[in-house]
């Protein structure tokens, strides 16, 4: 973890970072768009990279949207990113299941939106749950059993605007009563800028619920674990040291970066303020800050 | 905390608990009932208590009923229970804030059911959410901003079958961005018997959705907290020695019989199994265990 105080990105240093760096590594929410409202200055400093033949790769813990419904985000906000450039939690949860060889007969429950069943689906499993069982209600009355389907080798957890009892209570069961079955977080954000003009509980409160009631611990796949880091690093063929991750979140996005040894950004266009950056309590430094991704 | 294995009860030793005994305090859930249905032997040991002059408290960390629906549920079962035997974490929530003499001009926003705010409305509070909001859904669209209520001072989160996005983010905003206001756990109950076939999410899978989304942890007033035990043994003259916690969970009832230096008795007819209490893992053992209350 780097210790040395953040230094503010300036005319000098942005040279020196632009000419060691192959590829740059952007969060999504608080760095290029805020809600649905694009950051200014994105599109232009975007196109300085890409001429400039920097390789972009952005990098989402919202798992609401796959990765086809983010590259239409990124083209309604007029900027064009091509499905491979994009890693979002909800592909991540995908990738992971793929990685490890996750039984095709097994399926996966989901607590969660639209981007987590398209990805797994792509990727040949079959999801139960998402905002379908956000209709559904659970009967607590005597002798109702609450049946779950006893093939649910897996449940992936992210933020999700449908939660319900009744999709806790499924989760719940599957994780507590399926042999072996997985606990898979996306993320765990307590909230984020789901829209322009407000922070909303995010993935970190939904996966907690089922941390609350299985009193089990999830593997994370999202930033900042190492998973989506070395899914990356294989992925595109630039070294550690010639990367740069630039992020608006000193607990996921910094260390997400720092963990894998790249270098680190901080802009304060999202969650993270210059006075949590420069409070004696925090530990998370990043190389250099800015006011947000401009030229 | 006890560390010496727990005794099983027999023809003996009952004696010398009842003898020693002034006031027995009973969990509800996995005790005296499981859901709806009456657990085999109960009334006649009740009636052989009261026989015998001892106190009979009831202590439940079930939020989702008042005292009043409470002594209801008991008659419907055919055992008459007064009110004042029943100390449900409802109550106690409403009682711990008039025991900080929590200001009457502030509310207080409810993620839980009827029974906290009744409990509540009856100790002079003005109660928001519950039920209600379990109706309400979030629009997470641009320029649409979530309106709270600035006056609320203290959240109280207990069990909720009708837990949504709204009541989510609702409460995180209070928490957040209210100066000084309180987060308040009726309990943290992992699962309960909510039906009599079986266990469902219980307050604390609501409980730690807040804390993921808050990052703060919460006042917890129901067991094993020593709020409710402090409350009782000032409304009760019985020294803890002279009570018995009876219960069927050895991480809220025994722990909080324990932690006031009460006598404990562990039935099995809740969530307990006996290996589970046998089990070489489990560090708390209550002084005596049975299968079920029966005489």
């Amino acid at each position: 973890m780097n210790s040395s105080p953040a230094q503010l990105l300036s005319a000098q240093n942005v040279n020196q970072l632009l000419d060691s760096v192959q590829a740059f590594l952007f969060d999504c929410d608080g760095v290029i768009w805020k809600g649905d409202k694009l950051i200014d200055g994105v599109p232009e400093t975007l196109h300085m990279l890409r001429s400039k033949g920097k390789k972009l790769v952005f990098v989402t813990n919202n798992s609401t949207k796959s990765r086809s419904q983010y590259a239409n985000k990124f083209l309604s906000l007029g900027i064009s990113v091509t499905e491979d450039e994009i890693f979002s939690s909800s592909f991540a949860a995908a990738m992971y299941l793929q990685l490890i060889n996750f039984p095709q007969h097994k399926k996966v429950y989901v607590i969660g939106e639209q981007g987590i069943l398209e990805e797994l689906q792509l990727a040949g499993f079959t999801a139960l749950g998402g905002p379908e069982d956000g209709k559904k209600t659970a009967q607590l009355k005597s002798n109702c059993l609450f049946e779950h389907d006893k093939s649910v080798g897996a449940v992936v957890v992210g933020l999700d605007q449908y939660v319900n009892y009744y999709k806790l209570q499924y989760g719940t069961l599957c994780i507590r009563e399926n042999p072996g079955c997985l606990f898979i977080a996306t993320n765990r954000d307590a909230v984020g800028h789901m829209t322009d003009l407000q922070e909303w509980p995010g993935a970190g409160c939904m996966v907690a619920a089922i941390c609350g009631s299985t009193q089990k611990e999830p593997i994370v796949v999202g930033k900042p674990s190492n998973f989506l880091m070395e899914f990356l690093l294989k992925k595109f063929d630039v070294s550690c040291s010639k990367m740069c991750m630039v992020g608006d979140r000193l607990d996921t996005d910094i260390l997400f970066g720092q963990n894998a040894g790249c270098r680190t950004l901080l802009v304060l266009s999202g969650v993270t303020t210059e006075s949590v950056l420069q409070d004696p309590s925090n530990k998370t430094q990043p190389e250099y800050y800015t006011s947000k991704v401009d030229r």
